[in-house]
């Protein structure tokens, strides 16, 4: 295996995630290929110098890779994987960058043998997507979780992490059934409860038409990610059910009892509870 | 009436609500007192000129207003506005800041025939608290909730529009009830459902040691009012209990069904909902 300062990576699907891994290993590698249906993204992603090379031809963009990193939304990557490995080349790495890695890491034990295969998820999701969104800096300091197989390869692992650590972020290995548990609730549930915040205003209070004036910080954070790519979002919830429909039950439990203690008026349990969450989640981001 | 140029405006309670305001008004009227119990919060509002004259004194405060300002939490405002009646000046006006109406309303509707009052809710929140988090700036092009009662005259309202225009803010008019209903989906719903999220987090994910390693942007958004001050929130969700708890029972109901449809895998009604959803979120954030 090469060292990837000699490596060729093509990146397959320039949205936000690739484009931005595009531009990050641009110049920090041997060359970027940029493969994308989308020609005037390929256009762009060149004009910008993001890319090296770029083509709208998914089998002639592989072979030449040392390393191929796929970056669509997950059932369009579980698709990929088992197209690409028969073009890749002996020896080289297939990652991918899919937010939940179950289905992903189950196509990839069925590579040919020649090709080492890494599951990778950056966390620095943000809710706009696509090529414009995308920037050189988005891994700047974030977790970048990488799940290995029981046949991948330590130097094969060595070089995602290098790749990792070449675009600024920091790699994490954590096994692929962990990483989906953890985002389950971290990631996935989030997205959830700011769907049904959308779902409540726009069943009740969004007939005023004052509700909108009044509209401050609360609702806009709590309600942000709700502004996530759908066909994404669906691929993700749609890959992680599970998970996904455990912590939504699990938190559905959690507001019915905040919910009851201000129906009861039990002030003294609520206040103890609040006080508790409070000082919780100032823990994780002190 | 004097115009607001010449009147003295009293803050009681100089937390980040209160201070704020008092530092906006600061040099745009004629003078302002601030009233605290706590003495390091009077000196530091003088030595910052945030306050004309400090004072720990509530009834000398009050006596020398032309318009006296509640901004300490919920509760404390329903029974400071049965204590400073008899101390005001014939003709001046009562304010507050709280973030629920009716039973601040309520106890203004028993004030002394000769003071004018006017419910006040500044949409402004943050999840920091006290004087240190105060700035001149809060209320800038922020929207400020005026609810007058049957009683007030349309020379107090006026005096309160020209006090929420001076600090930067936008009046908007609205009937009390109506604001406790739009509030309590639009801000306190938000808030339990931090709260929730946190909630879960703790009870499930968060014994794992690397789950705050890929904590990202999406738990901290949605999680992010679950940091509010826990003293200001009870006063809050106990003084509008109805609506909060219809809220949040709606909203329990909507997470349950997008959980339902990630459960059955139904696709389609899934991808419809979020689709509404996300172009709902999108319409008020233009």
């Amino acid at each position: 295996m090469r060292s990837l300062s000699e490596c060729t990576v093509t990146v397959v699907g320039l949205g936000l995630m690739g484009g931005s891994l595009a531009g990050a290993l641009q110049g920090r590698c041997g060359q970027v290929i940029g493969v994308d249906r989308d020609e005037h993204t390929l256009t762009r992603a060149l004009a910008r110098r993001f890319v090296d090379q770029a083509t709208a031809d998914l089998e002639a963009g592989v072979r030449e890779a040392d390393i191929v990193v796929l970056a669509t939304p997950v059932r369009s990557i579980i698709r990929l994987v088992g197209q690409v490995g028969e073009w890749m080349q002996p020896g080289s790495l297939l990652m991918d960058l899919g937010s939940t890695k179950g289905l992903i890491l189950a196509a990839m034990a069925q590579l040919p043998a020649h090709v080492q295969p890494l599951g990778g998820h950056p966390m620095c999701g943000k809710e706009i997507s696509g090529y414009e969104a995308a920037e050189r800096e988005l891994f700047d300091g974030r977790t970048f979780i990488l799940s290995p197989l029981a046949r991948t390869s330590d130097k094969a692992l060595a070089l995602g992490k290098a790749l990792v650590e070449r675009v600024g972020a920091q790699p994490l290995v954590i096994d692929g059934r962990r990483q989906d548990y953890l985002v389950g609730t971290i990631s996935h549930l989030p997205y959830l409860l700011a769907c049904s915040l959308v779902s409540t205003a726009d069943a009740t209070t969004s007939a005023d038409p004052l509700v909108w004036q009044i509209v401050a910080g609360g609702y806009r954070d709590t309600s942000r990610v709700a502004g996530s790519d759908v066909t994404m979002m669906v691929d993700i919830l749609m890959t992680n059910r599970e998970e996904v429909v455990k912590a939504a039950r699990i938190c559905g439990e959690q507001l019915a009892d905040l919910a009851d203690l201000v129906a009861r008026g039990d002030e003294d349990t609520l206040r103890e509870k609040l006080v508790y969450i409070r000082n919780t989640r100032k823990e994780h981001y002190r």
